[in-house]
C-alpha cells in the first residue's frame, strides 16, 4: 500500500506515471470545442415546446401563429414525424419513447414541438405563438401508487397494456437464501431510498444537424458518450443509411451518463436540417437539461441482512421497487439493472443472497441513466453498506470490525458471487486496513467518545464497495444488442509520431493523454508524438463508447493489444533491416536489439521509416507500421475500496460538515495516477452531493421542483474537505495491463460512508437511519425521531 | 476480342459493369468541393511575386512598400524563410529547390516573395509595390548549348557543381547491343524531340493552410495526388511533428502529375499561417499554373534500330538529353526516367537493347513531372513507335505488319525484357489484329491509294504500346526514399453498409465508383451502401497516392484483398450463427451458406450485425467487421494495346484532321468498362493535343510564351474524332483481380499513332519525320523540306 502526498510528476514519462493532461492546452486556455461552438454557414436554430403538464392528453395543437413569424423556417409537430414514421423512437432498453407527442403528455417538460428559426432567440419567441389545448389528466407521482389497481395507465400508447409495471426481474437463489435467513441469529431490515437524482453536466445536451442535400450524407455533431452506437440507431431508427451518417461527439463538457441515449431534439435536429435543407442547431437551456434528460436511481428499497451473533454475515435479501419515469432506459443499455444483480450482496463472503426488482412507470421525465453508477451499482453498493452499518448495530459491533470479519478474502479471488458473478482479483482486507490506517480509525473513535461526552455530534462512516465495471460479456449491458467489444487502431507514421484511433471518447477524463501514455508504455513513443482520435465515427473504428467505467477497462484493454501488435510488426521489420531472425531480437523500450548486444539495434523510429521505405519485408508481412484490433473483454473488471468518512453535525442547526474523508480505492494498475485522483476527486464530491443535498423533487402534481441550479444543489469545494487518498494496487488478471477503471468508484463508495458516518454521528438521537440528501431539515427532523420521505418535496 | 458498341449498363451491378460514377452527382450539380471552395474564419489570402527573368542575380529586395499597404499582414521573402531553414526544399528527386529565391532567379516565373492580405486582390496589388532589383544574367534555354562547357552554371548553388550536367544514366547491355548492331542488314537512325508540354489540369494548383496555435495542428486542404507523402515530407523539411499535419486533398480538378509535387506556394501558405496565426489561402492563376509548375517530356531523343533485311527486329539503341529546368524533379518520385528504361525496348522480341539519359539543367520552369506517362513511358513508347516506322520506311515494309512480324509472342510471357523488367502478361498479336480489323486497315489501304491517286493527304498511322505502371518495387518510382506499399481499410457497419478507406484519392478518375465495385464483387453488397474515403491523412491509411496508373493496380488490388480479408473473417462469424464449421460454408455472392444447402444461410448485412451484437464468437475471433491491409505490389503491371489513327492533311493549309481512331486496349479485367473508356477517350484527345497542338515554348531569352489558354494550345472536341475503342483482355497474374490500370495508355499510346499516319500522309512529300507539335505551320514546313525544332518559338 502506498499513499500518494507526494506531487504529481511534472516531467513527462514515456509510459505510465503522472503527467498534466494533454487536452488541458486547450481546455485551461478557452480553446475547447463544444456543439454550441459548431457554426455552419446558413445554420438554423431549433428550439422546443415542453410540456406545462405531467400527465394530460392534447386535444389540439396549431402552429399557424408560430409558423407566421417571420423568421420562423418551419415548425415540427408529433404529426409531422408520423409522416415520417419517426413520431416514437426505441430506447437504449427495448422501450419505445415519443419524440414529440402525438396523444399525451406524460412528464413536465416532454417535447411536444420543434420550432426551426433564423436565431435561437426568434425560436424561443414562436414557442410561445403555439397553441396547445390539454386535458389534464391525474398524474401517478409516488411509484408505490404506480402499482395500485386503480392507478391510471401512463403508457397506453402500448397495446394491451392495462398497468404501470414493466417489468420483475429476479435473481440469485431464493430458497438458499430463504435457508440462511431462517438459521440466522440476527435478521436486520431496513427501507431507504436512494432519491431521485440528475448527473447535472456542467454541459447541456445540444447537437447540430447537417444533411447534405446533394450527397445525402448526414453529419451530427452531438453531445453524446457513444457516437458509433449512436450512428447505428440513427440508421435504424430514421432508415438513414448507416455509411451517410457521420456523428461527432466534440469535446464534451461531462456526460456522467446523461449523454449516452439519444434525445427527442437530436431527432428532430436531424428531421429539421432535412426538412430545411440547412443545418441546424440545438441546444438545450440548463432548466430544460434538468427537467427533461434522464434522471439516475430513484430506488425504493427494502433491504434484509441475516448474521449469526458473533457477526458472521449469511446472506442479503432485497426487494426494490424501482421508478423509471414515463419511458423506459431512455439512457439506460440494459434491459434489466445489471450492475445491481451483479453487486447487491458486496464485497463479502456471504452463502446466498436474492434480489427482486421491479420497474414501474411513472409520470416524471425518464429515468434508468446510468450516472456515474455503472447501472445501479451505485444503487446496490449504498444498499449493502448501510444493511452492514444497520446490522452493525444490532449486533453492537463496531462496523469497521464488522466488515472486515466478513470481506472476501484474497485466496477466495477470482470469486463467484452468489448470483454467478466472477469477481476477478482483490485484497479486500489489505484496502480496508489500509483504509482505517490512514484515517487513524481507533484514535477517531477515542476522539468521537470524547466529543459525545461534550455533546458533539462526530460520526465516523466507513464502506467497502466492489464495482463490476468495463461493459461486457456478463455485464448484460448491451445498447439494443449491440455488442461490447471495442475497436483499436495504431498508425505509426514513417517519421515515427504515431496516431491512435479508439471507439470511445472522452467528456473530461484525459483519454488523449492516459491512453497515448498506454501506448507509451508498450512502444517507447513519448505521449507527446502520440495523437488520440476519438468521437467522430468517421475517422474512429467501432465500439459502443463511453459510460460505466469501460474505457480503461475495454479500450485501454484494446490499445494496450493493438500496441503489442505493432510492436509484433516492429520486430519482424527490424529482423529484416538487422538481417537476423526475429527471434533473436530483444525488446527494450523503444527499440530492438539484437540478443546480447545490447549496443547494437534500432529505434522504434527508424523502424517506423523503413517499414515505409523500399525496404525489403519477409514473405507475408505487410509495410507500414499499423495494426488494429477489436477487444471483446472476456470478463468485467471489478475496482474495489475502503473509505472512511467523518462528519460534524451541528446539534443546533443540524448542518453537516464533512471534516475528514479517506479513500483507497483499487483499481488496479493505474496509468496516470495523477488523472486517477482527479476522477476520485471528482466523484467524491458527487457522492458528497448526493447523500448531503440533490434530489430532484417533485410535487404531487408532477410539477418539477429543481429546475435550475438554485434549487437543484451541487457541491463545491466548500462542501469538500481536503481529499485524502491512498491506494492498494490488484491488477485485473484477464486485462492486459491489469487495470480496472476508476471514473464511477467514488460515486459509487463515497454516499454510503457519509450517510453511516451522520447516522452514527446522530447515535445519541437513536437514530438508526437517515435518508438521502441528509440537509439540515432531513437530518433535524430525523433528530427529532420524525423520518421524511424524500422522493417528494421537502417542504 | 469484343467491341463495345453497346451503351453503358444503366442499373447499378453488384459488382463489376458499367455504372454511372457516383461523384457525379455532386460533380454535375457544381456541387464539388475544391480547395477554393474552402472558406475558413478570418482567413487570409496570399499571392506570389514572380521573376520576370529567366536567369538573374538579385541584387535587392525592398518589401517596405507592401509592408505599409493597410491589407497586407505579411510580406515573406527568401530571408523570411531562411530564418527558418525553409528557403531551399528537397524535390522529389533528391535534388533541392528554392521555395522563395534569395541567391538568384533561374526561371521566369520563379517564386520571390509571398504577400500576405487580407483578400486576394490586395495581396495582389501589393505584389506591385514591392521593389526587386535584377542583375540579369545570360540564361540557358536549349538543353544542347546547356553542356558547353562555356554555357553559364545555373545551379552554382549546389556546392562544387560547375557544369548544368545533372545525371548520366544507362540501362541495357552495351556490348550485346552494339553486337546485334553490328550483325544488322538494316539500322535505322532518327532524331526527334518529344516537345516541352504541360499538364494544364481544369484546376490549378493551390492550398488553404490552417496552423491551430493552441494545438498546433496543421491542417492543409492542397491540391495534391499524393496526401500522405506530403504529410511525410511537410515533416521532414518543415520540423513539424507528422502526427500533428493533417493533410486533406478534397474534390481535386484534374492532376495528370501536376499534382505530386509539393510547390513553393503551399510551403509559403503554411510558414503564412504560422507567422499570422490565421488560416491562409493560396491559389493561382491560369498563368501561374502553366508558367511554373511541373512540366513534362522536354527529350531531344536520337534513335537507332536494327533489323534483319525481312523485317526482324534485332535491337534497338537510344541517347536521350532530358531537359530538366532549373530544378530537378520536383514532382517526379524517381532518381532516374525509370519508366522510360522500362519500356523503350517496346512490345517487340529483341536480342538487346541500350539507352543512355543525359540530364541537364536550363532556366525554365522544373520539369521532370509525370504527365499522364508513368515516369517517362510516353517519351519511350513514342520513340520506339516512331523508330519501327522509319524501319518500315526504310524496309518499303507496312508498318502493321512489320509490327505484326516482331511483336511479342504469347507464350513468351511473364517475358523478361532485355532491361531486365519483367512484363506479366499480353497477347499483342490479338490486340493489333483487332485493331486492324475494327479499322478495316486493308480497306483503308486501298483507300488511301485511291486517295493518292486523287492528290489528297490520307495517313494511316499504326502504334502499339507496352505500359509498366502501377508503381512497385521494380519501378523504383518512391518519393525520397518512401516506399510503394498502400494501405486499404475496410469496415462493414452494423447495418451492412461498408466503409472503404483508401491511401489513393480520385482527382477525376471515379474511384469512388471503381472501388465500390472492387468491394461490391468481393462481397456483394451494392456499390452505393458503400463509401470510399479518400484524400485525408486523417482518415485513410498511409500510402503513395495516385500517379502512375497506380491506383487500380496497387490500391484495386489492397481493396480486393482488403474485402477478402473482411470476407473470410464473415465466415468465421456465419461460422458461430450457423454453428457449423467454417470449411462447411460456402460463399455466393453476398452470403454464406451450409455445403449442399442453398436455402440455408445468412447475408452479409445478417453476419455484419451478428458481429457487432452479444453473438459468442470462436476464440481467436475478432467481433465487428472489417480489415486492413498494406499492398505492396510484387511486379509492375504491363497494360497494352493496338491504335490506329486515320488522318487527312490538306494540301493547301497543312492543317492535320483526325477523320477516325480506332484504340484496342487490354488493361486487363475492366472494372468499370464505362470509366474505362472514359479515361481511354480523354487521354486520346490529350494524345492528338501533343501531337497536334501542345508545346510549352520559349524564346532565346528564357521568356515563357505559352502563359494562356490563347498561346498554350489545348483539343477540344472539334479536334477529336468519334473515337472507336475495342478491347481484349488479358488479366494481370499476380493481380488479386486481374486489373492492370488504364488511366494514361491512351496518352501514352496515342501520339505515335497520329505522328505516323500524318508522316505516312506525307509520304509523297518524301517526308520521313515530322516533329510534334504537328501544327500547319510545322506539317508546311516539312512539306517544303524544312524541318523544324519545335522546342523554341514557332515564328
Amino acid at each position: 500500500m502506498t499513499t500518494t502526498d507526494v506531487p504529481a510528476q511534472r516531467t513527462t514519462p514515456v509510459g505510465h506515471g503522472s503527467m498534466p493532461r494533454k487536452e488541458d492546452e486547450r481546455f485551461l486556455r478557452g480553446h475547447g470545442r463544444y456543439v454550441d461552438d459548431v457554426v455552419l454557414p446558413g445554420m438554423l436554430h431549433g428550439a422546443v415546446l415542453r410540456s406545462p403538464h405531467a400527465h394530460a392528453r392534447i386535444v389540439s395543437l396549431d402552429t399557424s401563429a408560430a409558423q407566421a413569424h417571420p423568421k420562423v423556417r418551419a415548425v415540427i409537430t408529433g404529426q409531422t414525424l408520423q409522416g415520417l414514421n419517426l413520431a416514437w423512437m426505441p430506447t437504449l432498453s427495448h422501450d419505445v419513447q415519443a419524440v414529440l407527442a402525438t396523444d399525451k403528455v406524460r412528464f413536465q417538460g416532454q417535447e411536444v414541438a420543434f420550432v426551426v428559426a433564423e436565431d435561437r432567440y426568434a425560436a424561443r419567441d414562436a414557442l410561445e405563438l403555439i397553441d396547445v389545448e390539454y386535458e389534464p389528466l391525474a398524474p401517478v407521482v409516488d411509484a408505490r401508487r404506480a402499482l395500485d389497481s386503480d392507478a391510471p395507465v401512463i403508457r397506453d400508447d402500448l397495446e394491451g397494456r392495462t398497468d404501470n409495471r414493466i417489468f420483475d426481474w429476479e435473481t440469485g437463489d431464493r430458497a438458499a437464501t430463504d435457508g440462511v435467513f431462517a438459521d440466522a441469529d440476527v435478521v436486520a431490515t431496513q427501507d431507504m431510498i436512494y432519491p431521485r437524482v440528475h448527473p447535472a453536466p456542467m454541459e447541456t445536451c445540444g447537437a447540430v444537424a447537417d444533411m447534405d442535400p446533394v450527397t445525402g450524407k448526414l453529419t451530427i455533431w452531438t453531445t453524446t458518450q457513444a457516437p458509433h452506437a449512436h450512428r447505428t440507431l440513427y440508421a435504424l431508427v430514421a432508415g438513414l443509411p448507416e455509411h451517410k451518417i457521420r456523428v461527432i461527439s466534440p469535446d464534451i463538457g461531462g456526460g456522467f451518463g446523461n449523454k449516452v441515449g439519444i434525445y427527442p431534439g437530436y431527432v428532430c435536429a436531424i428531421v429539421a436540417s432535412i426538412v430545411t435543407g440547412k443545418p441546424v442547431k440545438w441546444v438545450e437551456d440548463r432548466s430544460e437539461n434538468l427537467m427533461s434528460t434522464s434522471f439516475a436511481r430513484d430506488y425504493h428499497m427494502h433491504g434484509e441482512i441475516a448474521a449469526t451473533s458473533d457477526g458472521t454475515i449469511l446472506g442479503v435479501r432485497v426487494k426494490v421497487l424501482a421508478d423509471h419515469g414515463a419511458f423506459n432506459g431512455t439512457a439506460q443499455p440494459s434491459k434489466f439493472p445489471a450492475g445491481f444483480f451483479g453487486v447487491f450482496s458486496g464485497s463479502y463472503d456471504l452463502r446466498a443472497a436474492h434480489c427482486e426488482v421491479t420497474g414501474v412507470y411513472t409520470n416524471k421525465a425518464p429515468g434508468g441513466v446510468a450516472y456515474a453508477c455503472s447501472f445501479r451499482i451505485t444503487e446496490a453498493v449504498y444498499l449493502v453498506e448501510r444493511m452492514v452499518d444497520v446490522l452493525a448495530h444490532e449486533l453492537g459491533m463496531d462496523p469497521a470490525e464488522l466488515r472486515m470479519r466478513n470481506l472476501l478474502r484474497p485466496e477466495q479471488f477470482p470469486y463467484r458471487s452468489s448470483t454467478g458473478w466472477e469477481y476477478d482479483s482483490g485484497d479486500y482486507p489489505r484496502a480496508l486496513r489500509a483504509a482505517l490506517d490512514l484515517a487513524h480509525y481507533d484514535e477517531l473513535r477515542d476522539e468521537q467518545q470524547r466529543r459525545r461526552e461534550r455533546g458533539e455530534l462526530m460520526g465516523i462512516g466507513v464502506s467497502f464497495f466492489t464495482e463490476a465495471v468495463g461493459a461486457g460479456p456478463r455485464s448484460h449491458m448491451d445498447i439494443m444488442g449491440l455488442g461490447m467489444a471495442d475497436g483499436a487502431e495504431l498508425r505509426v507514421h514513417p517519421t515515427g509520431k504515431a496516431v491512435l484511433r479508439l471507439s470511445v471518447q472522452t467528456q473530461g477524463q484525459g483519454h488523449e493523454t492516459t491512453f497515448a501514455q498506454i501506448v507509451a508504455e508498450e512502444l517507447g513513443i513519448p505521449p507527446e508524438d502520440i495523437d488520440v482520435v476519438h468521437g467522430d465515427t468517421d475517422q474512429t473504428p467501432y465500439g459502443l463508447g463511453t459510460y460505466g467505467s469501460r474505457s480503461t477497462p475495454v479500450s485501454g484493454a484494446a490499445t494496450a493489444v493493438v500496441a503489442r501488435k505493432v510492436r509484433e510488426r516492429a520486430r519482424l521489420v527490424a529482423s529484416a533491416m538487422l538481417e537476423v531472425d526475429p527471434g533473436d531480437l530483444e525488446w527494450e523500450k523503444g527499440r530492438f536489439f539484437v540478443k546480447g548486444d545490447p549496443t547494437s539495434g534500432t529505434t522504434i523510429a527508424e523502424i517506423a521509416m523503413a517499414a515505409h521505405s523500399d525496404l525489403e519485408l519477409p514473405e507475408g508481412v505487410e509495410g507500414h507500421l499499423d495494426a488494429e484490433t477489436v477487444y471483446n473483454p472476456p470478463n468485467l473488471t471489478y475496482p474495489f475500496g475502503a473509505y472512511v468518512c467523518v462528519v460534524d453535525v451541528d446539534p443546533d442547526t443540524a448542518q453537516v460538515t464533512v471534516r475528514d474523508f479517506v479513500a483507497v480505492d483499487d483499481c488496479g494498475v493505474r496509468i496516470n495516477p495523477m488523472i486517477v485522483e482527479g476522477q476520485i476527486h471528482g466523484g467524491l464530491a458527487d457522492g458528497i452531493g448526493m447523500a448531503l443535498m440533490q434530489v430532484m423533487a417533485f410535487d404531487s402534481d408532477g410539477n418539477h421542483l429543481g429546475g435550475s441550479f438554485m434549487d437543484y444543489l451541487l457541491p463545491t469545494t466548500m462542501e469538500c474537505p481536503s481529499w485524502r487518498l491512498g491506494q492498494t494496487v490488484t491488477p485485473s488478471p484477464h486485462h492486459p495491463i491489469g487495470a480496472k477503471g476508476v471514473g464511477e468508484s467514488a460515486t459509487v463508495g463515497s454516499p454510503a460512508a457519509v450517510v453511516n458516518a451522520v447516522v452514527d454521528a446522530l447515535k445519541p438521537y437513536g437514530v438508526r437511519h437517515v435518508d438521502m440528501p441528509m440537509t439540515p431539515a432531513v437530518v433535524w427532523r430525523a433528530m427529532q425521531g420524525r423520518p421524511l420521505r424524500t422522493d417528494m418535496a421537502i417542504t
